[in-house]
């Protein structure tokens, strides 16, 4: 293999590829990224198992040359110095030249890096999907999607299913859910159907793995094109494949949770009550729990209060407007309401409660795409 | 105690106070902030006993009212709960009364905190210094100096006082010096002297106190007023005074370290030889022992080359001015060099040696008031 490649654009590539690759892999060809140069292009490949990316570097893009394939061929090499290598090369252009036993030689402006690699048929492939249900997406709005679900999902490894973001499909598009069992975040997005029947439930893609498409998504409209399988699922934005297993298990049935009436209701307004909570949680924090109170004080002003035996009690009044229902006292866990409240881009929400003890609900007020729901904490 | 002050210059001068409080003290007064109230304004205190940071807020200053003194006295409250609060407080000024108990009261727009605090008796007191060694330097220059020798103290405990750095006067001014045994960064500053007799020498300021003195300071050619005691040196800028403990023991005589004279001497472009050398590193680092290899191969240019058994080796030839002397093969800690360079404002420098085996000479090309010297590595 003899490939001479643009710097800026393998600079881009690496670093995207490389967000699959793992350093605690216990498979040691994983910790490479594969380089693959045929008469189109090159091809980049990283992988951790559960996660893949594939970028191509086409030979010519707009008229531009890219790639001058001297020779085809492949190598793989080490992720973590090939890539912060690729990243201060001084040239233009990189040059790599493979030898015999997998050593290469990597040459830019008046640098010379001789890498020792990897046997590139040892490296795994990647899955073969079966592209029946298909779908789009502009990339902004997929990056908003999971923005606003997937903080929502578990870190505890007890029920591996809840660390993933749950879609399925309705009649208008596409239904995403995120839950710990304490909180859950909900939100509804328009697709573009590629396949005439799109009909799918229980698609549970790990967080893990939309926190790492999320950083390669732009901020553009431009679609994405998304193929779910039964064990996988592949996102295609333009010359970049990204792959991700899914979970595996029965995710629960949300619709069931959500309150469709409430016992009190208000509006209030998104970053006041953000600021409040955030300064409540700085004593509530110690002990903790995160548990902040909230008392209904008149139909146009609610009190948030949290206590610490120790450090001391903070206090304060917030204005409320659209007061419905009965009076009320519920203590829930700070953070979570602040989570959810970064994410909600409407200057006002509306929070639903069904009583003391029974879960609420935080809609923002000019969209119904999405909703947070909690549980309050038991305090005695 | 009853004060009312100006939230912004309180979040200003709190977060300056804090840099001094220490988490892990083992005396439990100190993880707070003393207040002390009197009819001039406010004063704040910090300190981890062996450095002191002591902000006074004028009740008046240019004319706008900062502090509006209802009642004398004072509280001790903890810095981590109080320098947060202060920080997010909704108001543009902070009520603060203090009740029995040791309890403070704190309200600003719609909060109120009541925090639990200590007794400000049980605060131990600042130093009372002589000042008789008294001089002052321009704010922005000393900064610099700190940024030019602190990078080069001791991070091991063995020899403590190669923690700190050394400051001692010439007929000129300062000298400034900074070791770990292997590299010495030594800087000389002018300074306006406010003693007639200004002699002192092996005065240890921990490298620890700098770094937080370098970011109180500001970008501006105000003078720091600075008095030197025996075990104690004081930073005064403004309304804000700076103590600090100094190291015991004697710091190595630095002038004889400084060869005189060189067998080999050439000059470099700094910033294409700190990019090669951030190249030549990512195969060194591998090894643990940053080893670089540096060999003159014409009068006008050198090689520079990094070997990792395990992941491979680099090359890069780079080209050098106004060789003089002999040919020369040397290897040395890349990392070291790179610090130097990284805090050295010249465009070119010349680097000087005495023999492969013999400590090397850095100094910029346009500036004869800091040098950089360091130890080469025997590699067989």
């Amino acid at each position: 293999m003899h490939v001479i490649i643009d710097r800026n654009r393998m600079v881009h590539d690496v670093q995207h590829v490389a967000k699959a690759v793992s350093s605690r892999t216990t498979i040691p060809i994983l910790t490479g990224i594969k380089l693959v140069a045929s008469q189109n292009g090159l091809t980049l490949t990283g992988s951790d198992s559960d996660l893949s990316i594939e970028a191509f570097i086409p030979a010519v893009e707009n008229e531009q040359e890219l790639v001058q394939i001297q020779k085809e061929g492949s190598i793989v090499l080490q992720s973590k110095y090939f890539s912060e290598i690729v990243k201060r090369l001084p040239g233009d252009t990189i040059d790599i030249q493979v030898h015999d036993q997998f050593a290469a030689t990597i040459r830019s402006g008046s640098s010379v890096f001789t890498l020792n690699g990897l046997d590139p048929d040892e490296y795994p492939r990647l899955p073969q999907l079966k592209e029946e249900l298909i779908f789009s997406i502009p990339q902004d709005m997929l990056r908003n999607v999971i923005r606003q679900t997937v903080f929502a999902v578990s870190t505890q490894e007890t029920r591996p299913v809840l660390t993933g973001v749950n879609i399925e499909t309705d009649e208008v598009g596409l239904i995403c859910s995120a839950t710990d069992s304490h909180r859950l975040a909900l939100r509804k997005a328009k697709v573009e159907k590629g396949s005439e029947d799109l009909h799918f439930q229980n698609v549970v893609i790990p967080g893990k793995s939309l926190q790492e498409l999320s950083k390669i998504l732009e901020d553009t409209s431009d679609s994405v094109e998304i193929v779910v399988t039964e064990n996988q699922i592949l996102f295609k934005l333009g010359n970049l494949l990204f792959f991700s297993r899914l979970l595996e298990g029965k995710y629960p049935v949300i619709s069931s949770m959500i309150p469709n009436q409430s016992k009190t209701s208000f509006v209030l307004k998104t970053k006041p009550l953000l600021q409040t909570l955030e300064r409540a949680l700085l004593l509530s924090r110690e002990a903790k729990n995160n548990v902040i109170n909230l008392k209904t004080i008149s139909s146009d002003q609610v009190e948030i209060t949290s206590t610490s035996q120790e450090v001391g009690k903070v206090t304060e009044q917030i204005d409320a407007e659209q007061f419905d229902g009965e009076e009320l006292r519920i203590s829930f866990n700070g953070k979570n309401i602040i989570d959810a409240l970064k994410v909600i881009d409407s200057d006002e929400i509306r929070i639903m409660f069904t009583g003391a003890m029974s879960p609420f609900v935080i809609r923002p007020l000019d969209s119904d795409h999405y909703l947070h729901l909690f549980s309050p904490v038991r305090t005695y």
